[in-house]
């Protein structure tokens, strides 16, 4: 199996800035974003700026940066949303839920009582997304890594 | 909410040796083993020895050697088992899913066409476990890190 990594897919042109996004965090190593079709109240990709098809071709030195900023992104969620937890996943090849070609960790705040929604294709109003963005970036400025 | 870590947890008591498990890889920072209830074939969790509730309370330093080794075991189930692509969930407090309160992060490899399994509660036969463990170690010797 020899798997490519193409620069046309969608997460690259977020990265470039040739597709708009709700941007909530970003450092050299990585861009956070909210997914456009979330399963869930606040749902934030995490992606890192270097490309690789996933986490079976990624560089290791990537990975750390990466689960860092999951983990800030994870801690500001339950603040900015009163979260009760919050689900990661990562999907690596088609069989395993990857339907964009680029690295990418979800960040799923939970709620009490509320199942994950499907990945269905449905968009989120673009003011409800950019409300979330806000509520997060917010939660992330005021517990700024050290 | 005050969340505090337990160190009687299942996880903890295989970390200290106390509760057998069937490891596949080992360093100074992560153990990581068959999940005795798997989802799918070769279902393997990766754990750091230090003590953390989840992801939420982790030390940062910690996850990097986390990740990577995240990374080996899931390149290796690729090899170990021909699978087609690997799911990587993790989960932090019961609403999105823990059981368990010490991080870990699961790592299952996927077969085209074949769900996951619910995590029922049913454990696996220790014959089953134990020869997928020797193949996972199998594959993660051939490419051990440099």
């Amino acid at each position: 199996m020899v798997q490519t990594y193409d620069d046309q897919n969608i997460f690259a042109k977020i990265l470039r800035g040739e597709i708009p996004s709700q941007r909530v965090y970003e450092d050299d190593h990585v861009v956070a974003f909210m997914d456009v079709m979330p399963q869930g109240k606040g749902h934030t990709l995490v992606v890192p700026r270097q490309p690789s098809r996933n986490l079976l071709d990624a560089d290791p030195a990537t990975l750390g940066p990466l689960v860092r900023a999951v983990q800030l992104v994870s801690q500001a969620a339950m603040r900015a949303f009163a979260a009760d937890g919050v689900t990661i996943t990562q999907f690596n090849e088609a069989p395993a839920g990857q339907s964009v070609y680029h690295l990418h960790v979800h960040v799923i705040p939970r709620f009490d009582g509320v199942p994950l929604k499907p990945h269905t294709g449905k968009m989120e109003d673009q003011a409800v997304l950019a409300e979330n963005a806000e509520k997060l970036r917010k939660a992330i400025a005021a517990h700024a890594p050290s």
